[in-house]
């Protein structure tokens, strides 16, 4: 992690930015290892005792797993929910690129018990955006103390995907505030025992209002309501109906939340039912507002993928230097001996580090993009980064995401039959890391995002941009002459020669075939998020090659150049595969009857 | 199934050999059709209950989930078990070409409750190879209708893949029985309440036996023991002691088998402990014999594969087609659509559809062979046959598994938010499909049989032999001339030349420098059988094309040509990167220094 920030972002260049200059290398360092402290310590002992002992529901309450509520304690006092929040409202006031990675270590110690700060991060982020002086006064400082969390309400059953189809309704009240009803599904954390109060942020359409997505607006509906000295007030009338029964992050409750039943026991005494909202930003901008929150999440997912990626990885190493079976086939050693010895091992291996890595880096650079896009006193850097950040977005949500279903497999796989064994935890990642590819918009979702608004909106100009960059990292690849360096610059030529073409593809086709785009919409998006993280462990061999020249840190430097050419040679080397399904696959996607399936 | 077994293996040739006079289409398609009832009526609907309420384990009992044993013994009765068996133990008769069909519905139906008839399997083959006359007469009539159920004891909690490690003890007995010591782990249906008797098919050492493979024996180890008229005797000395809590297949029971403890009550009469077991064969033989049930369980485990695949894909589709979200983006419906309209929807439902459909005729093609290489008059037919099976059972174990991982992970994607919740059902083959890639050997140890027995032994002779027939496929289908056969042409003659590259790679190297081909090892696995399986669908193409221009089927035979080119252009296409990790990418795996991990 301090790699990538030091070398890849030039976290030092960041700590130039007004705002963030106490973020410099010194303060990463010591961040990282509090967050360490904690994660190691408290978070991941509760990692296994949440899955075997899940978050359960009875008569509207939900219980988390014992210990969640006391660790989230100790994580907001520690001023973890507020580390890349303003200050202003009691954060910490540090990048984005040193919250990452704190975000990743929270992940990989507890999946589950992570998605209660990533929502509150999400809530945080639109309030700060669009919501009312009123509003950021009221809810601000709980949310980035932890002292309170929030939600994101967007699924209903109808409406999952595709959020043209929402009902839930907001009536306008005299006293300017709204009354919402409706029925909100897949609500992580939308009840718990881990905080005094919940503040839903709610999609609901307004009487009156226009069809589809335009047509939606977004409430801040809390669990109680708020006096106005900041006390809690009387229940608000949004319930919990139930829990869902998942494969995976089975400590984190998903629920069923049903707004304006008229529930609440102090319902009879008020005004009649309805849940209490108040509208954030304006009437029918919902989407637009939504959108903020679901960036921030969409990013932060890409970080879980990385996280449990990473946590799955650690455990089949530890289980590979551990298991003694059958002789290496080289005849290095004359008896049984440790599995990590065999070949196949060690390629299962490599194959789980060299994509944490390589999207581990390319989480970076994007959330060093994202805070010089939010920070930077020069307009047209800040622009320059903003558009490359949200190129990245999809491709750390779609691309990590997809890779740490393999990894996890592959943490599996090489346990043997004791994978399978639940006891012996490599299980859970795998059966945890399934959602990621599909909240906070499925794969498919990212692939469309970077098909339309990241490529075709400008033409292929930010994709093109990004092609041009990875020629100048050959090109240094290649100077330097080395027999790593070439084999990279090797398989990254091959790979951005691909990947220009199939930019030229979706461009061209867009508007004149769109089914010959989409159909090749989530192979792009996963040969773009495979040439950028190859890039960006290209970029580490340049780094690595002057740092050993300069005789510092021998052996880790060792390790990237041998992972970066790996990551080449085995991965990287899929974009042919990749491409041909786009240029080429369309029309046999497309062409079966919809009877004939 | 009947397309596969007319079209690609002409099974009326295969009721030409004798023997099989009756195995024509005609019986196929009843046997089939009567399969389909039973599967369907009786099996498939105890699929869910057999994951929600698995079998336990009580005071060394098993008790199955309610319904299966009265399922199992439908099955029995109905003849199942004894489908590819002799005749004269009681069995149809029937070639494995139908038989094979038959184990892929059960398995689709359910596949925790497939796995005791596939376990059976094994040990009847075992017998019929090995067994004495006198061990025939006893066992295998009773196995083959299904009266009594077999199993395989391998593993040891320090024997997994490295057999030479077994410890379990046998000692000769006065009346030319054995005793038998050891504990045995991972024994699939080792105790349950579905039939009379197990029989237990155990690998152990006899006292003074050589180390290492070459001093292991096989022993017919059954929990009752059986008197001279075939009445059951005393129970014997081998005890249940618990059951794996596993992620999926969770119906089956997994136990822990204790031989030897002198638990049993009736052993305080008897002559002390010790598990009665009668040798197999010959002694220190044990490995060998192994390897027949293990041939015949590794490509019933390939079936598996394909048929957990089959049912997810008819799971995703149902789903699909009734789903509403979103408009279609090429403006074909003006409203929110069911999601089999967008194209990445289809894109997954295709990649499911074309692996299974390539899968299951490479199976197919394996199981004629089989059949021709056991009974065909002519020896070197025989031979020919035996040769290209052997080269098959790897890749039909490893490569349908593999992919089965794919489909299933695909069949949860299809569903959204929905797949990650158990109700839905599409979780469950997730979670099942994975130990088909680590039991009766993980892919690693079916591409180590690839690289070593079956192309290194012969100097890479069977490989080109196929090599060579595709090129022939090739040939006719540009011959042909139509966009189909040309596009899949392509692709088949791009994979088979990086095939060829691959295998003189791995002749040339195998003794030189045996890391760098045990380093793509896997590699060529998935290369080799994403061929043959997109081979088998080319030669699918030419027969459908031939039908369409007599008017033969014309939706059925189209959808053949559509499936055949989608896995060309979007499976065999990642060919080219499976190459390249064979090729260049051996060094960047073993690089890494041990402790740098």
């Amino acid at each position: 992690m301090l790699f990538d920030m030091e070398h890849l972002v030039q976290l030092e260049q960041i700590a130039q930015i007004p705002g963030f200059e106490d973020a410099g290398l010194e303060t990463a360092q010591a961040v990282l290892e509090e967050c360490a402290k904690l994660c190691e310590g408290v978070v991941a002992p509760l990692n296994v005792a949440g899955d075997v002992n899940p978050s359960s529901f009875k008569d509207g309450v939900v219980t988390t797993t014992p210990g969640f509520a006391d660790a989230f304690k100790q994580y907001a006092q520690g001023g973890w929910q507020g580390l890349q929040h303003p200050t202003d409202f009691g954060g910490q006031g540090l990048p984005k690129t040193i919250g990452a990675a704190c975000i990743e270590m929270l992940n990989s110690a507890n999946l589950s018990f992570a998605l209660c700060p990533l929502l509150t991060d999400g809530a945080i982020e639109a309030l700060l955006t669009a919501g009312s002086d009123a509003l950021k006064a009221q809810y601000l400082e709980k949310l980035v103390t932890g002292e309170w969390t929030g939600t994101m309400n967007l699924t209903e059953p109808q409406a999952g995907s595709d959020l043209a189809l929402v009902r839930t309704k907001a009536e306008p009240q005299a006293d300017g505030a709204y009354k919402v009803f409706g029925t909100k599904i897949f609500i992580t954390y939308g009840e718990h025992d881990m905080a005094d109060n919940i503040v839903h942020l709610v999609l609901a359409r307004v009487a009156g209002a226009p069809e589809g997505v335009k047509g939606i607006s977004l409430f801040v509906v809390p669990k109680f309501l708020v006096n106005a000295d900041g006390s809690l007030g009387q229940r608000n009338d949004v319930h919990c109906v139930s829990i869902e029964h998942k494969m995976g992050i089975k400590a984190s409750p998903t629920a069923v939340l049903q707004f304006g039943d008229g529930m609440a026991a102090s319902i009879a005494d008020s005004a009649g039912p309805g849940a209490v909202g108040y509208l954030v930003g304006e009437e029918n901008r919902g989407l637009e507002y939504m959108f903020i929150m679901m960036n921030a999440a969409r990013y932060a997912v890409g970080v879980q993928g990385i996280a449990v990626a990473e946590r799955a990885y650690q455990h089949a190493v530890a289980y590979a230097k551990e298991r003694v079976q059958s002789r290496p086939v080289d005849g290095s050693v004359k008896a049984s001996a440790t599995i990590i010895h065999h070949p196949d091992v060690r390629r299962m291996l490599m194959t789980m580090r060299a994509s944490v890595e390589g999207c581990r880096a390319m989480a970076t650079v994007a959330a060093a993009a994202y805070d010089a896009a939010h920070n930077h006193p020069d307009a047209e850097v800040r622009q320059q980064n903003q558009a490359f950040y949200e190129f990245m977005v999809p491709l750390v949500k779609g691309y990590s995401t997809e890779m740490s279903l393999e990894v996890t497999s592959l943490g599996v796989q090489v346990h043997g039959g004791m994978g399978f064994i639940e006891e012996t935890g490599a299980a859970q990642y795998y059966r945890d890391a399934k959602i990621l590819t599909i909240y906070e918009g499925t794969t498919a979702i990212q692939a469309n995002d970077l098909v339309g608004r990241k490529t075709g909106r400008d033409g292929g100009q930010s994709a093109k941009a990004i092609a041009a960059q990875i020629a100048k990292t050959e090109a240094e690849l290649k100077a330097s002459g080395t027999v790593t360096a070439l084999a990279v610059a090797k398989q990254l030529g091959q790979a951005r020669q691909a990947f220009v073409q199939v930019v030229d593809f979706v461009v061209a086709q867009a508007k004149a075939d769109p089914n010959a785009v989409y159909a090749g919409s989530v192979p792009y998006l996963l040969l773009t998020g495979n040439l950028v993280a190859g890039w960006q462990l290209g970029r580490s061999v340049l780094v690595a090659q002057e740092l050993l020249q300069k005789g510092q840190e021998t052996a880790f430097m060792q390790a990237k150049l041998t992972t970066a050419r790996f990551y080449a040679e085995h991965i990287l080397s899929r974009v042919a595969g990749q491409a041909d399904a786009v240029l080429n696959g369309a029309a046999s996607v497309m062409a079966l009857p919809m009877e004939a399936f």
